[in-house]
């Protein structure tokens, strides 16, 4: 059994007891769906979004989580003031650059953020990662052209260069601070054909984050949980609408036990 | 039986049969939820939020729902622009101050809210509640740290002061005009797992808000139908993924009849 | 059998086999909705509303989609020119003139975005392409208080007058441009019930659009496939809630052989 697996069960019953805050500025096709998730793992999601309010919001959450998906130049700023004021007050902030290569807007965005403040994690899919390592377009939009492997090179740079840990999901996901690498084998194919998927990571990684001092293994465990339930809800479901019902259940259901015997780390 | 229990069953069937035009501007999170929920229930939803239209919106529709969860500056000058077209046309207005207490800017823009244009019905929990009335931060994000016993002063006070009904949710709600109190049993701890369950009650105030003149008495008979909703989604979902989905279900299957003789007020 | 029967198989096989990227600037409310509902269909969605990315965005994609069901004055600017460079580049766009005729704001932007750019397909309600072709308020909200026969005539003059298709969707949903008239009978009566259905159809005629030349067939053969994913989906579910939850399930599942064997048009 890998080390990671206690970790899982612990971090998973952690979040469950304290039902960490979770700040999230995050895209408009995802919030409630990542409100829900959060929720259903037994975190408490807040959005907030107004350069008004991030910074006494971020001072009453555990963690920060930022998501380009639906950006504007506005947003950008008010991350960054979120950001900032994370680092003050040492929270745990995490960085979902959703389509970081499909536009400029959105990889000069992460970028600015990225040199603007100190991020803990980032979490993109492969194309994202590349993009964001080699500043090139990459991506088709916002689903992933490279499979994770395409992206295990690129990772461990921005990893090195940033000093933070950074995760690519995919088939199997991939978690790296630039000198450990972990792999997590769960997840469902199902997980590709709904919307959110990406963002709900970022989001659980935000929560375990919150209970978890290591950013790798609050990052590859969190990782883990979701990829589990998403075999559950594969388990119970053939098509996305009934899946994405399903996904939701097993977050709430889901215990430390199973998560330990069944968490896959590599 | 209390008397509110045959006006419960009243207020669900004028709300099927008139289907009034219901305008929210309302939250990110909860867009969604509100509109199909107001639309399961039998009313007819229109989200509207540009300062542009919100004054035409408001004269089609027969209530007005306004919800300051995922707040900027502009949308508080629009919702007061809403509210104001709404008291000269004397239709009712619903306010729900998602995360008062939590920051200054909430606090403050419910407020300002309720000192520009005469509210209706302010829906809160219990923390909400007691921010609006001590003007202290007392809320955990959106949140209730507070039981609604708690809130029962604050909401007493509120509802004088500024002569309004208040209503706060939780285990049991408690609904006041400042003279009289009703509390409303009816309701499923997976409300508190699924976002936006406060939005979508005060979604269904506004509804009954539509057809009952008397405030209390709609705002108590709303939370009457959406607890029991609650009920029947319990008994048949022990998640909160499908839990969610029998909600909305029970919000179209739920009689006028099962509504009165299953409604527990007090 | 009618023609568009075996075009209707032709362009579900084709959505499948390509995942047309479909860049989405619509509403708040259903931006979820529509996400998953092109990624179930087979189609790859992206939402993105910034000035600063849309051109870009819009050259990635095979479709574009305009939906103006919670407008700003700023999103018109940012749809007109994201419209412009899919003329540009000879992509097609839909455009879904939600609540026009309900407030002037809606009727103007509808028909501002109509003079500036060339438009593929119109879907609306038999209110709002009434509205958009007499210019006077004719609706409730954003719900239609007419039938699609009452449209007719509007949308023939409609599509003749700027050269496109148009699409009234209702209980059978007629299809013009101007000259040619198909109906397609394929529908169910929950469809109306749960929020986003007309947006919906809209996404997934720009999906059609992108692997068939014809925007007549690919309206029409979109509205077909929409509409027997909900039958099938109200032939399992009898509530809105799992209603919406089928209907995502039947947009994955049904086949091509199905498409062709079960739409209804005339």
């Amino acid at each position: 059994m890998h080390d990671f697996c206690p970790r899982a069960a612990r971090n998973l019953a952690a979040v469950r007891q304290h039902q960490p805050l979770i700040h999230n500025i995050t895209n408009l096709v995802v919030m409630n769906v990542t409100a829900n998730a959060l929720l259903a793992a037994g975190a408490s999601p807040v959005m907030a979004h107004s350069p008004d309010e991030v910074e006494e919001m971020v001072a009453l959450a555990r963690a920060l989580v930022l998501n380009i998906g639906t950006l504007t130049s506005e947003w950008v700023a008010t991350m960054i003031k979120a950001a900032r004021k994370a680092n003050a007050l040492e929270r745990p902030v995490v960085l979902d650059p959703v389509g970081a290569g499909a536009t400029g807007l959105r990889t000069r965005a992460a970028r600015q953020i990225l040199e603007a403040a100190a991020v803990t994690v980032i979490r993109g899919n492969a194309s994202e990662i590349m993009a964001l390592d080699q500043g090139t377009a990459t991506t088709r939009g916002v689903d992933s052209v490279h499979g994770v492997n395409d992206a295990a090179a690129s990772a461990a740079r921005l990893a090195q260069r940033l000093g933070v840990v950074v995760a690519v999901t995919g088939a199997t996901d991939l978690v790296t601070d630039g000198a450990r690498e972990v792999r997590v084998a769960n997840g469902h194919p199902l997980m590709g054909r709904i919307t959110g998927s990406g963002c709900t990571a970022t989001a659980l990684i935000a929560a375990f984050l919150a209970v978890d001092p290591d950013p790798l293994s609050a990052a590859a465990t969190a990782l883990a949980f979701f990829g589990l339930a998403g075999e559950q809800a594969g388990a119970a479901a053939a098509a996305p609408g009934s899946f994405q019902v399903a996904l939701l259940d097993a977050l709430y259901t889901l215990g430390p036990e199973a998560l330990q015997e069944e968490s896959r780390f590599a």
